[in-house]
């Protein structure tokens, strides 16, 4: 399965099951499902897998870490809607190899994100899964349905903003395969692969403020991630390359294991950062904002009335989108 | 990982993660969780998996039935509280061989009940899973909280009863392994196999009939879905072997296999029918309803203030607790 092709399949389900009752605001196609319920409140709902050999590799994922790992990216999309996450449920595949370490471990840190949230497992399924380990986590949460930010609600001239830095993560992954998880140089890098952040309160911060139009979480890249932004909204996206934030971790490794910065900064993944998008003059009030939330933003670029998502850099220009990370190695 | 296991597991991470916030009436532990919303209704929701190979095997389930029980089984936990189905999140674990037509076919068998039961599909993950197909369902259902039938709720004298017939499901398995998948004469019994119905309608129906107390789906086996009853109620039950309703198809293909038809029943798995108790004022009106809903149901045994599942046979008392079926083959 190529990216482009699980992509396409999401499209092709998308289509297949259109409709619904009236309560539900959005099914298929954004970070979360949307259900509206009493008190002007919605339920979110998401579901992210793992799987061993595909996500993640446990020659260099400590178990708690993947546990965390598992439980953060689904409180990852539920943040980019702006929401709360409340519940999770846990489908847990394990291979005959699995020892009951592990499992305690991969156990302890799922069960330690989701305390950090605020969170409770209310149910799962554990079953033999032949080869390979696989995590498959369902999280719901809640917010007022006023402050949703949608991946649709982009407009022309809307700024750019992503949280964070980018690339750290791929950068972490290219670190963790050549065995060089363990130097002290290299910890902060492979922790944003090994265990990353998300960013949901941050999320809930700024949706709650009313000063943005569309968010959504970074996991497949910018350059893919802004790209469904684009299509859902109808509208094009320039990002200006230097303006994209890089970690000096990431300026002074990434040459030294051959990759470019800004490559994996665009195109690696699994950074779990937020990208928004907002008018123009919310930008001072959406620094203080995160200033005072203790969170870095930066503005990387601008939303126009075109199509796809362009680079530019040095006077040209360059159409990446969808260039972004394939679940594969 | 054997069934036993499987159990302790559960119970080890429901250990782990106890507590939680007052509108959660309940978590791990039953078919369902359960959370209080407005307006005296409940949130229930599930999650279960099905694996090539453990769970199912490509080489007799045609794709449209599987995706059709994937929907079916998390359906039958939803109808087990008493509840009604409302939404689907599917992950989607795809090996490298997954061909588009098994994935349209699987998808179309998916939808196909998830529409019969006034469902919408509303998120899902699709994944390179390696070497198996595997697909992790998450249901979310609704219900007025006064009428949550839960597992705790047996209570001493309670007769038993189940819906339908047991052991067909575990007959059928039998008959696909030994390549009998498309003899006529074992159609129904390979159809409960491949094809379960789940009885959510008739869950819901006896959940606000008031006349029963605790229910569950039999998805292990009898002897192990009671067991569950009875542990989480604290209390014994009694099977009376010749009350056991069995299908005729079952009775005359299971000797040629070499099967004993009530073995197959009791531990045989997968039948998803109910197993619920009430109080033996209850029997009349049970019976009434049921047939009016068009659903046979009958009654197996009784309560006890004791522990344990026994079988009365010809005179003699087996404990058949938790002897049900383990998800490998």
């Amino acid at each position: 399965m190529h990216h482009l092709s699980e992509r396409n399949i999401i499209e092709a389900i998308a289509r297949q099951s259109r409709g619904g009752p009236p309560e539900l605001i959005k099914g298929i196609g954004d970070d979360c499902a949307v259900v509206r319920k009493a008190g002007g409140l919605v339920d979110l709902w998401t579901t992210d897998a793992l799987v061993q050999g595909v996500h993640f590799d446990l020659a260099w994922h400590p178990p708690r870490l993947l546990g965390r790992k598992a439980a953060s990216v689904n409180i990852s999309d539920i943040g980019a809607m702006g929401g709360r996450p409340r519940f999770a449920l846990l489908c847990l595949g394990l291979p005959a190899a699995c020892s009951r370490q592990l499992l305690d471990e991969l156990m302890a840190g799922f069960l330690e994100v989701l305390t950090m949230h605020d969170m409770v497992l209310v149910g799962g399924d554990t079953v033999f899964a032949g080869e390979r380990l696989m995590l498959s986590v369902t999280v719901c949460g809640e917010m007022e349905e006023r402050h949703v930010c949608y991946r649709a609600a982009a407009r022309p001239d809307d700024l750019i903003w992503v949280s964070g830095c980018l690339g750290d993560a791929a950068c972490g992954l290219a670190l963790c395969r050549q065995g060089l998880r363990a130097e002290e140089a290299y910890l902060s890098l492979c922790r944003a692969h090994l265990d990353p952040q998300p960013q949901a309160r941050l999320g809930r911060l700024l949706a709650q403020s009313g000063l943005i139009h569309a968010m959504m979480d970074i996991s497949d890249g910018l350059a893919t991630d802004l790209a469904h932004i684009c299509k859902a909204s109808g509208v094009g996206a320039e990002i200006m390359a230097p303006d994209v934030p890089l970690s000096p971790e990431l300026q002074k490794t990434a040459p030294a294991l051959q990759l470019a910065p800004l490559e994996l900064a665009l195109q690696g993944g699994e950074d779990y950062q937020l990208v928004f998008t907002a008018p123009a003059d919310s930008s001072a009030p959406l620094q203080d904002l995160c200033r005072g939330a203790g969170r870095d933003i930066a503005c990387v670029g601008r939303i126009t009335a075109g199509e796809g998502v362009m680079l530019c850099r040095e006077g040209e220009r360059q159409d990446i989108t969808f260039r972004g990370y394939e679940h594969t190695f």
